[in-house]
């Protein structure tokens, strides 16, 4: 594998570390936002910078058949996205005092079919990998169904403001987790349009967006809200 | 593998996703019965659906020694058994404001240690094979034991309806989980008394009803009582 | 393999399923102890007697270039370790009516992060192997830490009694949790300085007195303690 495949993990693992640093700071002063809310989004980078260390060290990766598995990912996103996704519905439920147990658990189990066909997806060719690939997309629409529907409407009961503010988390979400599909799919694991750096790159860019830069605009947003209600 | 039991998983994979889609339809007007309970009996034949689909595109089982082991079964029970006992737990609280999370831990702790020592009985010959089959069992004995002694009475202090629903839905799963470790013993994971076909057949019908009926009989009676009180 | 290895793993299995069954005979006059808290202490044996039973069956470890991998002890760790924290939080949070949730799950996260990278460390060579044992130390920091300020601050604002029996059992855990690393540092994983037979040993004892000893001394401590107030 070429080296600055290598170069660029290390580089997504030390922006990783620095994010957690960040939100660690920000969790001295909470300013009213849940403890909860830090430990998740303080969570989220250290647990998805060691599964991508683990690429960086070349262990977490398979080579099959002129391929490149990089499941590592997959140890990322099936622990990372749940928890992006309970940040987000916590944002839509920040006034209520009761959450709704039911919309988290559909949002969890939708999102971890979505991961595991993804998983086997990638190990998998032809008819069989397109099959799971669409099982995947179902359960990316559900997911988006809940956050635009039901999660939108509770975000602004909860207040106009709260709602402004998850419409705009919830867009900038959208757009990243509508990439990353988009991007596999071009990419070396199925069409094989883009070379397997171009996707890599992707994937180093994308996650640092979707991931550190969701959790600082998700709380610097409620921090604000909660300053000014 | 003969091509009937390809198909058989397919038709599997069909009448779950019908399942899902009635009890889908069922929550649309969910009549007083908590959503997460609906939740939980749509994710059920989703998570297993998946898992057989996966056995007819050639990927969830493996070849070994002249017998086939599917995992993905395990893969599909690790998740939807402790979900149906969940169901069953909650059907018993239903009158509890507070759910009583010990309960709820035996019996979850007390399966996944059932599903996870039937997948090593699996993988294993000989005597060892029956020690871990024995533990599965004793697993087994623990749940019904909980699932007819404390959960039983919580119903019945729910109310007199309540425990006669509880009753017969108890007694249904209790019928079915017999049948899977005897299924199981009987086939060619252990004694090989059965033909593979017989055994596949068991394990694609028993779980029609074990999930789906399991489900719609739960539901339905829930629905019901709360009508009427 | 020894025999003497596997005779060990016996004797652990028959005093991890001996603990087991005396910590249920404490659950059946529970003395005002919350019964979650037996749930806990009783399945951390089952679960770890087990995973040891795998080792002396000849399944749970592979023999990997003059190394052998205990891989089971990592499957019981990933499951008891969380068990044994949570355990000791609400043990500080026993007077709270709300328990902190933020706490429990930075916890349990950190000690998920420390045995997922012992793992891959004990599978790693070279470098990458102490890359990942320091990545795990840094996670028993952040642990030890949680551990001894904010929730000793909370037991002892529990009440001073409940602080000294807090402080006594974390003392316990502290000292056993410290060795855990050292030993496998020392052992055949890493520095090889000890054999193959001491480190088992030490994997046979340390676990013995931190699972069955530390729920023995954790209980009875609140059970005294429920009893005085």
């Amino acid at each position: 594998m070429a080296e600055f495949i290598y170069t660029l993990h290390w580089i997504y693992f030390i922006v990783m570390i620095c994010g957690a640093f960040y939100l660690f700071l920000l969790s001295r002063d909470p300013k009213g936002v849940p403890k909860y809310e830090y430990v998740i989004a303080i969570f989220i980078p250290c647990w998805s910078g060691a599964a991508y260390l683990s690429i960086a060290l070349g262990q977490g990766f398979v080579e099959q058949q002129d391929q490149v598995i990089y499941f590592a990912r997959y140890l990322d996103w099936v622990v990372t996205t749940p928890l992006l996704l309970l940040a987000l519905a916590l944002t839509a439920m920040f006034f209520q005092p009761k959450k709704d147990i039911a919309l988290i658990s559909s949002l969890i189990g939708a999102d971890v079919v979505m991961i595991l066909t993804g998983l086997i997806a990638d190990f998998s060719n032809g008819t069989i990998l397109y099959i799971w690939y669409g099982i995947g997309v179902i359960a990316l629409w559900i997911i988006l169904y809940i956050i635009w529907y039901p999660l939108r409407k509770m975000a602004f009961r909860g207040s106009q403001e709260l709602g402004k503010h998850y419409q705009r988390t919830a867009l900038y979400l959208t757009a990243f987790w509508i990439s990353y599909p988009t991007v596999w799919l071009l990419g070396p694991s199925a069409l094989g349009l883009t070379q397997n750096g171009t996707e890599v790159l992707a994937f180093i860019l994308l996650p640092i967006f979707s991931k550190v830069g969701f959790s600082i605009l998700d709380l610097n947003g409620l921090r604000k809200l909660n300053f000014s209600s």
